[in-house]
């Protein structure tokens, strides 16, 4: 059975795999950007050499998504987590509210992180009703008429959910696109603000990135901690102070390899290719389960277990021998999780695909 | 005049140079550390490799510093300045006060950042009116009794002037030691906490450490923004949410470095005879000026004048010629600063001082 490659797919959730080409570039770089003498890594975020590649990353962002100029492009350190206190902090007044959209671990920590200051933000769904395989239609949710946005989680890497639509809301709509984001394509102009952590399409952890509209950059009432502030790190360009510069170059280089890929139409393309992959092996078999219906199967984290949970820690030991690392599930779902982000090649899903027919066969 | 070398020095304050070596062990390691198969920056943060960097990295910060086990040492993401909010909000309530003393621009930061939060805090000292030439002696300062602890910077970047020494106070000293810290031994002891953004001493930018008293991580009666409270970070073990693995990983090689040295007596010698090289040149000439007293004249950061500030442009251009890059001085101070970590080899001091005497003896 055990596959004779040195090559590991890596499917853990985040921090994931990146582009090999991109890896092989920043190798070949390490040492030495571009004859400066220097690694990225060891130079000035105030010099020619930096500000060149974090400019050259937001133009090229911008290009990926096609971001409208009525909307603002930062670098933040930190990832989603700092955002769940900031997305409040920039947005409301005291005693104002919000409506959260809770599919996931990840929305409602940010629920309860805004309420903390807060106290008037509301739940509007509850996934837990479902076991949160469900994600409701944007336009049926019953949002109350005095939110100042509709707050939600893209796609919930835990339970392999997505939503399938953005519908063009009244009111703002902020999403943690953490685990989605540059997956599939996307009008950004349905959404007041969009943010991600980088550690799974972008690069590496300790870096988010945040889409804002303009109009919504304005002075607020209370004071807000400059780290949190996106008003001032959008007016200092991302270099209010020194920035996580590694991880934006390693974010720049992630950009330039989705362009020569054909942008975000042609990696949604592929990346549905490998999700169906994945699914259909799934659903044609009896012996793994899938929970969540079709419309909301997110293309990013396959989440699937045994029928026999008894073969669980088979399943994952011998996985590890086919060279398929991090497939183990979330500690509060158990079972599987296949993360097949886009850095992750057809290659790698051929061969997942092949150890659940074989597993399948000799322990069924 | 041209050396013949391809070995630059980079003279950076931060980003600055990383030590040779440890770059050397992170390029080999990049694509695939351990026979893992995978690059540190692509691994699960809750997976055992990366647990393993981190602890070995904690104990190794533990034994550089000699900490006591009455103290907490944590990783948290972003610099200097997400602590300046985290340090009042997690040691004060509200309307209760703390002492400032401030010696250039990063205490001043850190002041105004308190202030806006906590508008009772002080200045105990104010550098602007020695043209933040002089640090004060802690013990001579008068910190007003209900302060519930007082703040210094441990090194000044920008002005090049330093604290000498570090009495014990009868309340919570907290220094920011970005730009010293692991330079010179240190009585932790002495101190309430310890922080330090990563980019000059440590590894990367986006990371900072944090060295807290245990006894300050209690309760506050006012919610603090999840991602700048120490007791969350700390009760997770720095894994409260996803971290900058990459850059703790690159933390880590250094610290194993610094105790291959020798530790922090050796280092620390070091750093005297690479300042001393610098600032003897300097003292010697009549055509270079320091302004920085004797006694607190940091030894990671060297700031000096031409006399005539019109050949500032050429010392630059001439220098970065003969391999010396990032002289160039602080914009609000001008002139120069030769920023010596410890990753900066004696090798490099002495082209420096080289320099200054080759650009005197053809321009003076």
């Amino acid at each position: 059975m055990e596959v004779s490659t040195n090559q590991i797919f890596n499917f853990n959730a985040g921090p994931a795999m990146l582009p090999a080409p991109v890896m092989q570039i920043a190798q070949e770089e390490f040492l030495n950007y571009r004859n400066s003498g220097m690694s990225v890594m060891e130079m000035s975020h105030r010099g020619g050499y930096f500000q060149e590649i974090l400019d050259r990353s937001l133009i090229n962002i911008r290009k990926l998504l096609n971001i409208p100029d009525s909307y603002e492009v930062i670098f933040c350190s930190g990832g989603a987590t700092a955002q769940f206190t900031s997305i409040p902090m920039n947005l409301l007044d005291e005693n104002e509210t919000a409506a959260y959209s809770l599919t996931g671990v990840w929305s409602n920590k940010a629920y309860q992180e805004a309420k903390r200051f807060y106290p008037n933000v509301v739940s509007i769904f509850d996934g837990k009703l479902s076991n949160f395989s469900e994600i409701p239609e944007l336009t049926d949710l019953s949002i109350p008429k005095n939110s100042k946005y509709a707050y939600i989680t893209s796609n919930n890497t835990i339970y392999g959910t997505r939503y399938s639509r953005f519908p063009k809301l009244s009111i703002p709509l902020i999403a943690d696109m953490t685990s989605d984001i540059l997956s599939r394509e996307l009008d950004v102009s349905s959404f007041g603000v969009i943010f991600a952590g980088a550690q799974k399409n972008i690069g590496p952890s300790g870096l988010s990135i945040c889409i804002i509209r303009k109009d919504l950059l304005h002075e607020r009432k209370s004071a807000i901690p400059v780290i949190l502030d996106w008003r001032v790190t959008a007016k200092a360009g991302s270099l209010y102070n020194t920035p996580p510069t590694y991880s934006i170059y390693m974010a720049g280089l992630v950009f330039e390899w989705l362009l020569e890929m054909g942008g975000l139409s042609s990696i949604e393309k592929i990346n549905e290719k490998k999700a169906s992959l994945v699914y259909n092996a799934l659903d044609e078999s009896e012996f793994y389960r899938t929970f969540v219906p079709q419309a909301n199967r997110s293309i990013m984290n396959v989440v699937f277990h045994l029928k026999d949970s008894n073969l669980d820690s088979k399943f994952v030991e011998e996985s590890e021998k086919y060279g398929l690392i991090g497939l183990k599930g979330y500690r509060d779902v158990g079972g599987m999780r296949a993360s097949i982000y886009n850095a992750m090649p057809l290659e790698g899903v051929e061969r997942l695909v092949s150890f659940l027919k074989d597993f399948e066969k000799r322990w069924a």
